[in-house]
């Protein structure tokens, strides 16, 4: 399937390796998007090509991007690597220390928020809980979490970090996406659900 | 303390809250004393300010440090920014996508290995388990990982991805010693160990 087009694409054929529901895969498909960068998406819930997929991914773990002849997990590498090779639109900040704001942002979310709600995380450590006890406590982590790192955000203007649009408004989203499918509860939040229903 | 000086440090006075056995603060000074970027280093296991450090570090969380002016958490965030101000010598590569490999798998053990043997983590899931057990349970996570992790890298040179050290080499360091103070066998792996006593 083909998500979105740009002509002007210089890199060749990007093919973007995801699953519906990951908030990691949505990270990376929306950077794409707000950059107008053309790729092909391969869902994994449909038939596609296992064996190659193995060949690319291991570990089995997505999103996994090809992109100017490699193939690349984890989501903020495949971020970082996108927005400097389409620098515009930005995604990140034009100054060193509010691009190590955004960097701290979306890496919060990314290593001490996603992490321990994953589902097959929940499951290592609680085998014996039952589905809906799984998803009581993904939800309650994220809540309890995405409250604290709330208080640093949308501080003076209508963006996550500094003054424009960044990698965390869209990490952050993505979470909180999550968290809202998993029972959250958005009147919690003050500036979250603004943006979890955009 | 002063951890180590360098006359032509132009930034002022850096400031790096640490504390012992944490390897995440580990990754930093490693990474700061390569770049021999001076720093004071406040250890949080010896007494300290800590009024101060609530205000920098609302949510208690290690490593931070006072940089240009701002109180910067989460250590990749803080290590790119050290890049970015003290590029020599580099930790990351010079072209993107072997960049890209770099943040690929400092971020694999920031996101996918470090968060889930992290003993907060443990005891949150498991509250049940004994100091030993709690151990052996992170112990075993490093060391499944690790070895997930391990056949990516020193390929076909002595540094772990491409041809000069980088931020993998100290992340992956950084983690394996943590795993060898768990209990992890060194003789399970085939490169880590010679890194790991170095």
């Amino acid at each position: 399937m083909t998500a979105s087009s740009d002509d002007s694409e210089p890199l060749g054929q990007i093919r973007l390796y995801c699953a519906a529901h990951a908030n990691c895969c949505d990270r990376v498909r929306w950077s794409l998007d707000y950059k107008r960068v053309s790729y092909a998406l391969v869902d994994l819930d449909q038939p596609h090509d296992a064996a190659h997929f193995a060949s690319i991914s291991p570990f089995g773990r997505i999103p996994v991007i090809e992109i100017e002849g490699i193939a690349l997990t984890e989501s903020m590498a495949i971020v970082e690597l996108l927005e400097e090779l389409h620098p515009s639109p930005p995604l990140n900040a034009s100054d060193p220390t509010t691009r190590a704001r955004v960097r701290e942002v979306y890496e919060t979310v990314n290593s001490s928020i996603h992490p321990v709600q994953n589902g097959g995380v929940v499951r290592h450590f609680r085998p014996e809980l039952s589905g809906p006890e799984v998803r009581q406590v993904r939800a309650d982590w994220i809540a309890s979490n995405l409250l604290k790192v709330e208080s640093w955000l949308w501080l003076n203007t209508g963006f996550a970090i500094g003054s424009s649009f960044s990698l965390p408004d869209i990490f952050v989203a993505a979470i909180f996406q999550k968290g809202l499918s998993l029972g959250i509860n958005p009147p919690n939040f003050q500036a979250l659900p603004s943006i979890g229903h955009s």
